[in-house]
């Protein structure tokens, strides 16, 4: 199948790249290199039936201009801000970035043709709703944050292009993703901060900030898993792991691997990192688990496992 | 209080003009008469409290220019593209005139620090739910069309914007709205129709598609009833009427009220008007009249006053 990533130099798009040409897809990889690098898919280059397209998926000409020459038979869309701190300070860059791709993704798939659609949604799309266990029929999807709400906007244009123009699409509800090529989050900071200074920790919050953290192979493999659904319309997932992580917790596992001993925690208190943070949500995974499919990994194996590889990377 | 209302010169937004004006507002309006007209706000201008602004929402410098030199401490978001049958052929008038100005005018509201908005939604957020009564809390909403798409997106910016801000905000999901000043849909079709060639009408679909259409002098009273929430955050109403009104039936009291006897209908076939059409839906009203607020006139009612109203004033 001819297979084109949008974003797909970036963390997750990266993995997704290198797992569809193993099962031997031809692979289009398009990114604007933004926050995806041509270093994560450096190795690609190995697989013949790889091509990278530099181009804006936001760029109405760029973006038709790829699915013109790729002539795809479905678009994997993960081109979105994951910076969703530096978001919160300019809600542009979730316009742009999160909500304006998919909709020139859709308006380029309905022009050219192409009928299936791989769609990376989030957590956020529900808002703070701490008090219930999410499955896809919670309702009044109340984002708190900018990224939340692109994200939430743009399940609703894929509903209606889906509709409008007989297209499928997979849409997951991604919890928090770690492991390899991470470049944002408090897993890949806590790193970063205890590098450059080894004896202390700031952590904002109160570090009792809850969340699921799914390692990225499991996720990459959910999605080839359910790639193939013969539903027409929207199949939508909650995609998720047994268990939750809190940041505490992150703070000693990544001290641990990294063999740290005696790191004074700072909390800068509150009980959320920051505004538009949610700092618990819990997933009922009812619907995946029922269709077959589990992660492989916990959320706190997740965490030490991310922390093990990007700690051996680094040191290489 | 100073109210900007943005799409004021259009159907609805004419008549909440001139309802805030009488009770004593001082209000602007800001239209880019695209489908607004200055024929609906001529009158306005008796008011010495208003004052006309001709700019597009969508457009940021003309948008904060206004918001800038009129400091309203309220703005009623009405602009809108209100032709779905125009924007299922081409989905980036959506984009532009439904999401965009929303993103727009939340923005301004976020840089000038205006925190209080009214925001007209729609009951297409919901999709085709025809087997189910559509209350707030009704889950999985899936518009069909790119305007339910594009209001469903800008609700999402609203609770971001509203919780990332404190902003207050109050949402309507309106059902069709008729009534004086009409420029689109169903009832405002026959009439024109009806007017050329008196002996016969071409219905679209089977007739049979039955929605609720509310007065629109009820949908403003409405408005002004609630405007002043004290809750923070979002207050969300569907906004509807007694009973609903099948296409013949507009249909037959279009021809009565014409004074046409005889008329006959030819149906083009099929259960829905155009593709993105939802051809029958039902709200629950529990919360709107629990409120305290109930719809003077029923959906017949009110499609009978728009025929008289319109009908009355084409020939003077």
């Amino acid at each position: 199948m001819r297979a084109l990533v949008v974003g797909g130099a970036g963390f997750i798009g990266s993995h997704l790249c290198e797992n569809l040409l193993k099962q031997g897809h031809k692979v289009a990889c398009m990114d604007n290199f933004s926050l995806g690098t041509r270093m994560n898919v450096e190795l690609l280059h190995d697989f013949p039936d790889f091509v990278l397209y530099e181009g804006d998926a936001a760029n109405r000409e760029s973006m038709r201009k790829i699915v013109r020459e790729f002539t795809p038979e479905y678009i994997f869309h993960l081109a979105a801000n994951s910076d969703i701190q530096a978001s919160a300070a300019n809600p542009d860059i979730e316009y742009r970035n999160t909500y304006s791709t998919t909709f020139e993704i859709l308006s380029a798939m309905r022009e050219y043709g192409v009928k299936r659609l791989f769609f990376a949604s989030t957590s956020a799309v529900y808002g703070d709703k701490r008090e219930v266990e999410l499955d896809e029929n919670t309702p009044d999807l109340a984002p708190v944050s900018y990224y939340g709400a692109a994200k939430l906007g743009s399940e609703a244009l894929i509903h209606a292009f889906s509709y409008m123009n007989d297209m499928q699409a997979l849409i997951f509800r991604f919890p928090n993703v770690i492991g390899p090529h991470l470049t944002h989050g408090v897993v890949f900071d806590f790193m970063k901060r205890l590098e450059q200074e080894p004896d202390h920790l700031r952590i904002l919050g109160d570090g009792k900030q809850t969340k699921p953290y799914i390692y990225v192979t499991d996720l990459v493999d959910a999605i080839l898993r359910f790639m193939e659904t013969e539903k027409a319309g929207i199949t939508l997932y909650n995609v998720g792991v047994e268990g939750d992580t809190c940041v505490t917790r992150i703070a000693d596992i990544v001290c641990e691997e990294m063999g740290l001993h005696g790191v004074r925690y700072e909390y800068t208190g509150g009980e959320g990192g920051w505004k538009g943070d949610v700092p618990r949500f819990r997933y009922c995974l009812d619907r995946i688990h029922g269709a077959g499919w589990r992660a492989r990994y916990s959320s706190d194996e997740a965490v030490r496992k991310t922390v093990q590889e990007v700690w051996k990377s680094r040191r290489q």
